[in-house]
């Protein structure tokens, strides 16, 4: 079964729960972009997707790319839904206009995105870099670079890579060895070998461009030494440039995508913004680039669910307990969707899905905010948003993918287990999600130690109280999520004064703060969507239960095993105070 | 990295923990087995593990099984490292003498199988069926048969497999339609399809002895109609047989073992045990099996963490935050062990390895006891901890076998997701386990539907009982388990009378009961295993603390899970009769 994009449930996050049609047309650029526009847009969306990406998928896996003499051949199907993809004008949906773009909100684009990856996240894994690239040189590039590179990329005619990790520097980049040497015509020579690169090499466009993160002469130690170079698989007068994959890797999953080892023999190149700032150059699109990986987990969540939900509607064994259940007639044996294992795991999944989608929209929609409010306060309170949600969806939404996804393959039995259903390729691709663009650990070390406790917490205050002000007290469940935002706000200040006696506790309670954090976002998210009717759905309806008595749960968990580390911590200071007094 | 077993490790859980030498000592068949003779199998099953089984392990998942016109052609090594398994006398260690066996307790067969399973689990497959054929067979078998099979089969001269499920029959073998056709020489005719047999067809022996479950003429409808049915590959006389593989799956992971789909065409078979008593002569055997299972998880567990923490102490990255820690010498970045979210993995996959070892040998000893003991109370006591404990280790420990092997992943970053660290294969191969022998789920109603609500806890709660007064209440570690197994007889309380009311609330809390029940009892092995001095060693003292701190908190998760949704119940039915009044 191929993944089916519904447009429907989308729709009801995004313009009942959200209200994104009035927030988008108060932003200038989208003044002309009406309900009507973005459902036209999310369904040829959807019928691009199921028709043309999706069917590729199986054999993006079993046959995966192959590997001959420096060169990759794409699976079977995906030139052809690549080209198709570029015809569509899918790739520049959110580009600029005057970079051959279509400019339309990036909360469309991210939808686009979770649906490509559940339906095939190998395929999907060579645009899925365009946009990263695209923003890097819009905001650093010189005006030639600009000239010759934005549009070819923007289109999607050219792709793109970003050549950051070395054997020896994965989540260190400051260990990176890539040299650059200036030479006289102001282009640079670039030495040295990446791995881990998707789409280093390929034949789905005729060239390839590799934004290099490298170390000019006499740069310092450290990630303060490293620059940003373009390095172009064709030259401007094309010919070959000094580029070259050597291997590419053979992996647990996403078959669809090569992995390559690139090597770089003086290979020219220029530099891109800044010498010595290049990982600043790269930041411009880091909080994009990790809400796309976290719609990744919840468009491949949603591909496990969708299979799961459609074999327990067909699949029958043993008699449910409790009542008969009407779908019953004549058979011996129920519906396994009637027992209550199965309906625990669909029904857990799908509050997640939906739960998560309320949130990672929200943020799209706050990078179009940040990108286009005219009110610098608004654009403020936007970026803020931007910087502490998106590294718990990164780490949360990819957690559950993988895990979601299994709990999805178990629906299925011994035929979860073998390939004939598809379901084990989505947990074999899901798995990579929680490593690349940084690691779950990382991600909430980047939440805690670098973005809550350096202000106090005073910004991450900020933002639940916001998320407080849309709460109506009078209902129980809005005075329910208030309760636990006032909790997490005070975790907040604990492990503040807690970090100045042991340094080290944040780093070991970070994983579940990142969790406290995702699971009072997500009865916040729930309580909307219940507020706004969610609830007319039986779907839903289930769901919201479901998150209330098996996901919420762990609220509790996190919360104590936190509270405990910086409780024994003041105990055991206490205890060393008495010893020296 | 290749598994490397660790007696030393499992001779401080059996012998101090467990006080295993003077247990088995007390049964007349173990008079002789003392430490030293325990010893000294486990150091030479260590090696042969180490040295013969390891090594090809990588080639069985990268080569897999190949299937050709209906024959099966093992991994490159397979045979070879089979035959040498045969040759050692493995497969018999436990099986009686007068079967050709070596009369040795199960819990060293268990030890021996955990580190197969860790070592190589595509091969360990293989003969790990032989040990329920051979005790099916010596229990229900006819004399004739045993003559013929029993001695074969004990000491892996000939292969076994179980043939239970069908295309439609999965976890509800009360579908089987395969028939078998009685003959005036009192044989049986077999036919019809079977899937998902382990070991269909190879060539590790020249034998193949099926036991399937099948339909005589007239048989009832559901799983009281089931009769087991022996069919060998080759019948006496030495003719080939009409049971034939149609293919073998392509599969998640275990690409070492092929999962067949087999073909009876008017096989000859001969009757085990009575007409319509198939599940019942199957059942025999269930316990080994399940706890078997559960090994397999612990050893992939173990397996994971052996790759994890070794690449761990070599490989660095970054600055780990407080104290320089002696390890960093004059390196620029510090090992990843040093870092908290790694060492917390790797404590934490080390307290579930610990802590469920000593509760899965603690259960192969109450297999010997219940086989051997001269007091039919202790033989009892023995058989009712092995009810109640199996399925809850089978659940849990393939449950962590595969979540803690991706957690083992994660350390190496992105070098986890690619083969060549053989990590990965752990993750996939460890996913069966969840579903094979029962699938986590049914364990779990097993457990609360099946073996603890009958009685309304009683067994349950003598188990318990009997944990308690191991116990010494003057030790904090020791009060604090007594308070969680009281919290658990309890709760088994509080669902009992739930149930009455709602019969479908016990399937409901099922797997939740399951963990509750798992944690309290591994809170009663850490404390057993601090009580014995375990703490002596380092890596043990961090497991315990991270046993503390991120495992347990999820009993009181579990506990108030289950009992809320007692309580909602009585709530709700509080309502209705209020509203009845």
């Amino acid at each position: 079964m191929d993944y089916r994009p519904r447009p429907e449930d989308v729709r009801f996050l995004l313009n009942v729960v959200l209200d994104a049609p009035a927030r988008l047309r108060a932003l200038a650029p989208f003044a002309e972009v009406d309900e009507a526009l973005q459902s036209q847009v999310l369904e040829e969306a959807a019928r691009f997707v199921g028709e043309v990406v999706a069917p590729v998928n199986r054999e993006g896996d079993e046959v995966g790319c192959r590997f001959d003499k420096g060169e990759v051949i794409s699976p079977p199907g995906f030139r052809a839904a690549y080209q198709a993809f570029v015809d569509g004008g899918w790739p520049a949906l959110s580009a600029a206009t005057e970079d051959g773009g279509q400019g339309l909100p990036s909360v469309l684009e991210a939808v686009l995105y979770e649906w490509l990856s559940a339906a095939n996240h190998g395929l999907t894994m060579a645009p899925g870099l365009l946009h990263g690239a695209y923003a890097c040189l819009k905001h650093h590039g010189s005006d030639e670079l600009k000239r010759r590179y934005l549009q070819k990329i923007a289109t999607g005619e050219w792709l793109a890579t970003m050549c950051l990790t070395e054997a020896h520097a994965g989540s260190d980049l400051g260990q990176v060895r890539t040299r650059a040497m200036p030479q006289a015509d102001g282009s640079l020579r670039v030495s040295g070998s990446k791995i881990f690169i998707s789409g280093g090499e390929h034949d789905l466009t005729p060239n390839i461009v590799h934004l290099v993160l490298c170390r000019l002469p006499d740069a310092s130690a450290g990630p303060k030494g490293l620059s940003l170079v373009l390095v172009p698989k064709l030259l401007p007068d094309g010919t070959r440039n000094a580029v070259h994959c050597e291997r590419i890797e053979e992996k647990m999953g996403l078959h669809g995508s090569p992995t390559c080892s690139m090597r770089f023999d003086d290979a020219t190149g220029w530099l891109v913004g800044e010498a010595g700032r290049g990982l600043a150059a790269m930041f411009v699109m880091m909080n994009s680039a990790r809400l796309h990986v976290a719609l990744q987990g919840i468009g491949l969540l949603d591909a496990a669910w969708q299979k799961a939900d459609a074999y327990a509607a067909e699949r029958r064994q043993m008699r449910a307990p409790g009542a008969v259940p009407a779908s019953r007639g004549t058979e011996a044996a129920d519906l396994i969707a009637e027992h209550p294992a199965i309906r625990r795991i669909l029904d857990t999944q799908r509050a997640w899905i939906d739960g998560a989608r309320t949130l990672a929209y929200r943020s799209a929609l706050m990078l179009d905010v940040a990108a286009h409010d005219a009110d610098p306060k608004a654009r403020e309170r936007a970026l803020r948003w931007c910087s502490l949600v998106t590294p718990v969806l990164k780490a949360a939404c990819t957690h559950q993918a993988f895990h979601g996804a299994s709990e999805c393959l178990q629906v299925f039995g011994g035929h979860g287990y073998v390939r004939e259903w598809g379901i084990e390729q989505v947990v074999r691709d899901a798995r990579v999600t929680m490593i690349y663009e940084g690691t779950n650990e990382i991600q909430a070390i980047d939440l805690l130690v670098r973005k809550v406790l350096p202000d106090g917490g005073a910004a991450m205050s900020a933002v639940l109280l916001e998320l407080r002000d849309t709460l109506d007290a009078s209902r129980d469940a809005d005075a329910d999520v208030q309760r636990r935002l006032a909790q997490l706000r005070y975790l907040g200040t604990t492990i503040a004064m807690s970090a100045h006696a042991n340094p080290v506790l944040p780093y070991e309670v970070a994983d579940d703060y990142l969790r406290v954090v995702m699971l009072t976002m997500m009865a916040w998210a729930w309580a909307r969507i219940e507020a706004t009717g969610g609830t007319d759905d039986a779907g839903r309806t289930r769901a919201a239960a479901a998150f209330r008595r098996w996901v919420l749960p762990e609220f509790e968990m996190r919360l104590g095993i936190v509270k405990r580390a910086c409780e024994s911590l003041a105990l055991s200071h206490a205890a060393a105070e008495g010893v020296a007094r």
